[in-house]
């Protein structure tokens, strides 16, 4: 839909996540980044897992942010002042005690603001246990 | 994702829908509809034209919750009860004052709860104008 | 919260209201203005009453829009650029036939994005029948 | 706006929130409990706090999931498999690293979904940080 290119790859972006949020360094591989897009893996350990073997809520909530900062920052590049300034999440089914897939894709890419939605599944299952949108406010280019 | 087929067709799901809203009669067109999706077409009319030359909200929102209805009836059958519980609307772009067409997906189709997503265009247009997720409480079954 | 005065009184604001959609002109009341919220007032007419006896989904949009413009054009002026970006409303119980009542506030003013919420209640009842939160784009102002 | 009265004590409920999600356990005061209402503190530690000084993103979502969860418990009972099922929550500016408060209004207590809202402050600070709406999913009783 939007035709401008990445201005960061796959390697470039997960660094810069990781230097920004170094609570989340080795939780997160990209298996899959293109313009507006991207498919990103969120490993889960022991803290992330609930009784009855399910993974926490804010578990899911980190994916779904930290996939749609990854597929951001790949197309407006190193902004570290983006900021999440909604996250809506639906929770369909309790995730299997495994790492989570979530497919993330921006649907407006805007000066100021940008919205797209992230759809997440437990790794190997054909059934998503939740969906989100999200929007992101970026900060002013300098002129 | 789901595999259950589809119980009404498209002119089944559309006449019903007039019959429980009289008052869309007219308005909408079913373009495609497969099991757990649909591509819905809502005529506008001056009604729905705001100064400026664009649609107004509530024509907006007509057009996802009536395309979300017409998605899920068409997979559990004429269900009266069935009511919004929760949309959520996200506006990118003024739409043109022409017909929106409107691309409703079922995400999650529970006994009770149905969730999904539907992302808006203004016929003839590449980028959308607004995206929505609904969720549909649906009743009992009687045993 | 917040300690600007009020731009507009409502008399001034319900006006400006008017002038930008015309199509509402004599459906709301504001009842009570203060900085930062407003209780509103929503006639229904035949064209928003649904089989069942109950008020239309896109006439509570339109509620808890216009009461959301009106409470935030009260504090920043006759800014007629400022558009929703986000609407996400709860539905409760079904509306009786009668005017609704919304009470509006705002949360958050910010130089760009203001995010309040709405309660929307059956005039002369005490359960609301639906809660809405609202996200508003202001538009730069000239230096 | 609902009469039925508190079934579980400010105590009883805390003490149930650690039983069901152990990972939660001396995270949480109740501050005040009343029915349909509850104002909530969580103390946060340095696995919470960001870079430039800031709470994280997943721990504002424990404060307002788990806050909802202790005010809707409260009224229900011991219901174990109550879920989430939305969470939308609105971020409006950076907390500061310190306690999050947390007032959290059941709006709607159905028989299946219960619906209310959360505002959250950084502990001392007089303008909200972040607001949310949460829906969870009530299991139906035994007859």
């Amino acid at each position: 839909m939007d035709e401008r290119p990445l201005l960061l790859n796959a390697g470039e972006v997960l660094a810069y996540l990781e230097e920004v949020f170094p609570g989340v360094v080795g939780r997160f591989d990209v298996i899959e980044l293109a313009p507006m897009r991207v498919r990103m893996r969120r490993r889960t350990g022991s803290g992330d897992i609930r009784p009855g073997g399910t993974v926490s809520g804010p578990a899911m909530f980190e994916a779904v942010d930290c996939g749609f900062y990854v597929a951001l920052l790949a197309m407006i590049g190193r902004e570290a002042l983006t900021v999440t300034t909604n996250a809506s999440i639906n929770f369909f089914n309790k995730p299997a005690p495994t790492a989570l897939i979530c497919d993330v894709r921006i649907l407006k890419l805007g000066k100021l603001l940008a919205t797209g939605d992230a759809t997440v599944w437990s790794e190997g299952q054909a059934q998503p246990v939740a969906h989100a949108t999200l929007t992101y406010a970026i900060p002013p280019r300098r002129p």
